[in-house]
């Protein structure tokens, strides 16, 4: 740990712990070796000093002679906090003016405001959690379906850092191994089997492998699935989207307060959510999509991970169709084929396509028919069922990239074996290994990297 | 209390006590008889049912097998509460996902969503403040300056309060004096002397009235003044209103996350709101101005508390001022006449009008001459100087309504001992002064009446 975070923390922190905005509480949230002092300072009511931790207390925040406001005062005391630093919270009236105001005056007592993601730097710095878990508390609080929350959960509660640790202890008996033959080098005693060492780290690839393969699933998870909707002018692109997106407003909308305002061409199925990408043919009447061409359209197309291709049952025949398969075929991204205005189709012409295109899933958007089973499709798509619920899956690029630089050092230690080079140059790659394990929980850190970690992080956490 | 009432307390309510949207981290707040057993059953960590008031437990809560999320929560135990029943706050990860989820669940447990207002209403029903102090909470909570946080904290604190009840008291002695007369009809017995009564009476209107002119300062302070910049075109007027806004975003923006987001077209002097009315000359480039005319500006100049005209003294003479000033004079609002751009103006000329017109402010709004002696006179404008800090300041309309009325019963109280009425008739005013006079504190309420208080309130409160 470099004097620099030391000298951190000698400070006093303080930051706006609930969202901006009026509401009917407010937390503040102070931390670091005076935080009860400071709050002390301003609190009329009792002596915070002599309370025990986990307690809450209230009384008047005053300036000089001036109440601010009547408020609770929660106190957690070293270690047992969330920073594991003496804690202070401040539970206000949520009014901004209030909140600003009693954050201005913690700062002229001594305190300075918190960067973003302070308060969990200093708890992974101070051993309440590992980097892995730190990391995983701003996906929790950004996580908005059922599959980034549990994710993040599953990953904060140390699920994760628990895999990469039983690697990293196998990794670790390893390299005894090889440094215990660097002990005996003169003698020329071989302690490790080199074709167990072999299967070990083959295992290990193996592993990792796996892991890094999660992250088609965990992208999928923590960013959405971009998706497009196609198909010729008036086939029903922007009533297949409303009838997908209306039930979910009805859904989000359920709780009063608790939900974003906009929700915006997005639905949650089974938890991962698909973001619609708008294309010039979704959105805008008919004669502006001709205008502006389909070229653009195809450009959006090439960006989406799934395109939902409409056919107008009623206007499109058989070659037609087939046409525009060969056309979706070349573009090479998954796609789903749907049949759109089954309810005005006459039954012989419907029958006769559903033997001709069996992929085909026909729907009709404003009738709402079948619109199911098209979820069920989009789901398949993204290859979900592929994966159990109890395996772990990285979401975070970082990992990933940690995971990759791990499978490169330990295919240097495979071709080392290979080669028959001496144990201290597999060593120096087993240890290159398990640097790059450690910058996942945080074994090995740098300054830079933490800031670049933590500044993602809102202000406050 | 009626029935009603009290049926809505055997339920247990929650909500989102924190602002809506993404946090480090969301409060949610249950109150009721089994707010802490319906914690008690998705909480895991602890028995919160054998836990002291005003302590914080750690734990996770769940929903059979899934964890949604790592908790705080804070207990308080009957009566010592907001709502002075039980009262349970579970501190979460700020996602609104997670947020939703949790009051999902506690919704399945048996509790209700709270009302706008409910918890509040419930402190009020319970006896922990009065009506007076309950709408100061509210008051409170949106408070956005120095003024507006001055008034509602002395109202909630009860100052206001107990301005009301001296009143009251001495309403109700003078009614006690009257009621013995009555025991004593028979009798013709006088024990209130008549004159004693009109100078108390008397007294009382004057206390009243002074609380009812202190609304014109209060619905300022609550409601902020209307203000006009007005001029020809080209006089200054946006560069003014800039000069105005930008040291207000400074200031306001000191502190990252606790204020606003838009800031627009306001300033707070001395603590008082000012919100520019924009007028088709202040933003509009020249040509739509006069295209648009001056009438549409008109317009607002009449809806404005203040008008501050500008005068381009490069351009305008004497006379063109004179007769600018006419038409001012002509329309009965309060203004401020103000010569702009002195920095470019000769001295001669300065010191010519300087004595032709002794009220005009002269100021140069790009160099930022003179902009603090424009502010005091916009403060003095709005009288607030004739007000001391220690005035009890009325600022919400229910009660001024409410005065008034008392103001018209005591005058049919003075109008009746002029006319010589019998006592049960003088006692019959008193009576519908004390009531109006206890519609303000609460002790004289109807479901209709707290319904349309509470119903102001936001959710959570």
């Amino acid at each position: 740990m470099s004097a620099n975070l030391l000298n951190e923390f000698e400070d006093t922190i303080v930051a706006l712990a609930t969202p901006p905005g009026v509401g009917a509480i407010g937390v503040i949230r102070i931390s670091g070796k005076s935080a009860i002092e400071i709050a002390n300072r301003i609190f009329k009511g009792k002596d915070l000093l002599s309370q025990k931790s986990h307690t809450i207390h209230f009384g008047k925040i005053v300036d000089q002679d001036t109440v601010i406001d009547e408020v609770l005062i929660s106190i957690f005391i070293a270690p047992k906090s969330f920073t594991k630093e003496n804690v202070i919270e401040i539970s206000t009236h949520g009014s901004p003016y209030i909140l600003q105001k009693i954050i201005k005056l913690i700062l002229s007592q001594g305190a300075r405001l918190a960067k973003a993601g302070e308060f969990t730097k200093r708890g992974f710095l101070n051993g309440q959690f590992d980097l892995a878990q730190a990391e995983a508390v701003a996906d929790l609080i950004n996580s908005d379906s059922k599959a980034t929350h549990m994710a993040a959960m599953n990953q904060m509660r140390g699920g994760f850092s628990k895999k990469i640790k039983t690697l990293r202890d196998e990794l670790i008996h390893f390299a005894s191994m090889i440094e215990l033959e660097l002990d005996f080098a003169e003698e020329d005693v071989e302690f490790a089997d080199r074709s167990q060492l072999v299967s070990l780290i083959t295992n290990l690839q193996k592993e990792i492998g796996k892991l890094i393969e999660s992250f088609s699933i965990g992208n999928v998870i923590k960013n959405g699935v971009p998706t497009v909707i196609a198909g010729k002018p008036n086939a029903g692109k922007s009533t297949l989207l409303n009838t997908l997106l209306e039930e979910e407003k009805a859904i989000v909308s359920e709780i009063a307060g608790t939900t974003r305002d906009i929700i915006e061409d997005e639905i949650h199925i089974e938890g991962i959510s698909f973001r619609f990408i708008d294309t010039a043919g979704i959105r805008e009447a008919k004669d502006k999509i001709e205008a502006i061409g389909i070229e653009r359209t195809m450009a959006k197309m090439k960006a989406a991970s799934i395109i939902i291709y409409l056919v107008d049952l009623l206007k499109e025949g058989e070659n037609e169709i087939i046409s525009e398969k060969q056309k979706l075929d070349a573009m090479g991204i998954p796609y789903l084929l749907i049949g759109n205005k089954t309810d005005k189709l006459n039954g012989s012409k419907l029958r006769l396509l559903e033997t001709a295109f069996p992929e085909m899933i026909f729907i009709s958007a404003s009738g709402e028919v079948n619109i199911e089973k098209l979820k069920k499709a989009l789901i398949h798509q993204v290859h979900l069922d592929d994966f159990n619920t109890g395996d772990t899956i990285v979401t975070n690029i970082r990992h990933i990239e940690s995971l990759t630089n791990t499978q490169t050092a330990l295919g240097d230690v495979l071709k080392g074996i290979d080669n028959n080079v001496t144990g201290d140059f597999l060593a120096m790659d087993i240890r290159q290994a398990l640097h790059h394990l450690g910058e996942i929980t945080g074994e090995i850190t740098t300054d830079d990297l933490l800031g670049a970690i933590f500044s993602k992080f809102c202000i406050g956490k």
